[in-house]
């Protein structure tokens, strides 16, 4: 978790920027702009929305990376969204990690895989890359991730190769525990017979599963996922796991507040990176500045300044509430 | 599940053959025969190692769907070897979903996705396809799959977004209810205050989860995946999920034999599906008959009479204890 929190110590905002793009959140002149473009790169006409979304979600992420490199440390790109147009869709989806890795960026892959023994190590390949075949054995990188999400329901076989592939590469995981969404309540708060709740004993394997790769500032390779949604087992986790780094997501539109999330940050301000995607990739809507008759260019700009504004808003919101 | 339920009685045989391909699993000369012909569709050469082997997995997987096409009535692709490849894996995914689906077969993608409210609303369109932005509102399917695995950590808002797309493009999901791997027991098997145990927790969920989607042999389209190592658990959830349909996967490689799994059956034969992955598509390894001489279609061939015998195999195995 070193580089990661170099990164943030870097900019000294602890915030990612999550890049969740929908049809929605897209000028649709940004989206139209692409119609001739893709027409040529389709088989069939069938799969030209789903190209001309894809082409256009990449240009928009570029725009919001561009927009806020400098003032965050991280992205957080969400594959259920690229993976919603298909294997085009995939492929934008590696751009926008490799382009964000290019500018300096901390790559975080919210794709929440999970999988017993042999299958979880060849997801495991999101961190490690490809070394089959290769005559050299350089391992190929096509997934361009410094970090990805993974679901804890599979138990200790499903998490020692990513841990072991996270090694490897010197790249991290962040092990989901208690996450943002009401229905969250119905499997992790469930009362064990000894006296814990579920999530507080997945926090206990967390902390386990992360105890041999503690690096230079404290805290270990394995990350959790805590909602922003809740602060007060937010808090509690924070004493309770005392070496693992925090995800927050649930920030913002989720209604998680810069107060919300202060307990989960450690007496010096670090162990937590907290999400954000909706309110910064979103905000131009919010501006009252958007009109249809603009180019795409002028959509993509406003796009631009608005991410940017939201980013520093949301930096120093957390910085008051928790670099104090 | 109707789907479903009518393929394995028009083979009268309750499996299914993962198609799962590793580095090791595909003979070396089919590998290398490809090559040449990969040379030219990649960008740099460090990318050639993982889209020969993609190419070499579509081949390897058209080989085992033709030999059996006509004795099973599904195949269940499991995505993570694929995305071990990045993106070209993706693709061969897709490839191998539709090639199946062309062959009549019954296809259950392995994906084990799960995100929260409207990010499991993208994943579902895994089930149905992209309408977006088209211009006479036809979806679009990329991923050419019929039912999709799930987890279930993040409760019914993760879940009901998966139910909707499979209700309405007439497909089905698998939640995952007690898995087939050691280490499962560690969060699935731990006791609830209520005298429950967290697996049968879920169990109760999934199986209210799939309420309002009962078809019309009786089982609704939300399944189960329940380990064939875990026999006596297994036949307990039998009786405790009477709408519920199982995938049973752990056949074979993994431990679980014909007897173990009978307990997950209903009193008419039905109500379970049995996974077996290396063990059919790995066969010619055990066959005896492999040589390193062989050209890469004999080697194709030994893999599709030994798929094939493995295949009948297992069908009449489980006919005898299943069907009885």
């Amino acid at each position: 978790m070193d580089r990661l929190i170099e990164a943030i110590n870097n900019v000294q905002n602890p915030s990612v920027v999550g890049l969740d793009p929908t049809e929605a959140l897209v000028p649709p002149q940004v989206v139209a702009s692409f119609a001739d473009e893709v027409r040529d790169s389709v088989d069939s006409p069938e799969e030209l929305p789903a190209a001309q979304l894809a082409v256009a979600y990449f240009e928009f992420n570029r725009t919001i990376i561009d927009a806020v490199a400098d003032i965050v440390p991280a992205v957080k790109p969400q594959i259920a969204m690229y993976e919603a147009l298909g294997p085009a869709g995939v492929d934008v989806y590696t751009m926008t990690c490799e382009y964000a890795a290019q500018q300096g960026l901390y790559v975080l892959g919210d794709v929440k895989r999970g999988d017993i023994g042999s299958t979880a190590a060849a997801y495991a390949h999101h961190l490690n890359g490809v070394a089959a075949a290769s005559a050299d054995g350089t391992a190929f990188d096509p997934w361009h991730e410094d970090a990805v999400t993974v679901n804890p329901y599979l138990g200790t076989d499903g998490i020692t190769p990513f841990v072991q592939a996270a090694t490897e590469a010197d790249k991290d995981i962040f092990v989901l525990v208690r996450t943002s969404n009401p229905s969250s309540s119905e499997l992790q708060m469930l009362d064990l017979a000894d006296g814990k709740k579920v999530y507080e004993h997945v926090a206990d394997l967390v902390e386990g599963w992360g105890a041999e790769t503690i690096g230079e500032h404290g805290y270990s390779r394995v990350g959790a996922v805590v909602g922003a949604t809740h602060p007060e087992e937010g808090r509690a986790l924070r004493a309770r796991m005392p070496h693992t780094f925090f995800l927050v997501p649930g920030y913002g539109a989720q209604g998680g507040t810069a107060q919300d999330v202060a307990g989960m940050f450690d007496a010096d301000g670090s162990g937590a990176l907290v999400n954000s995607s909706r309110g910064i990739i979103g905000a131009w809507k919010k501006s009252g500045k958007y009109s249809e008759s603009m180019s795409a260019d002028e959509a993509l700009d406003l796009v631009a300044e608005s991410a940017r504004q939201a980013a520093l808003d949301m930096r120093d919101a957390l910085r008051i509430a928790v670099y104090r």
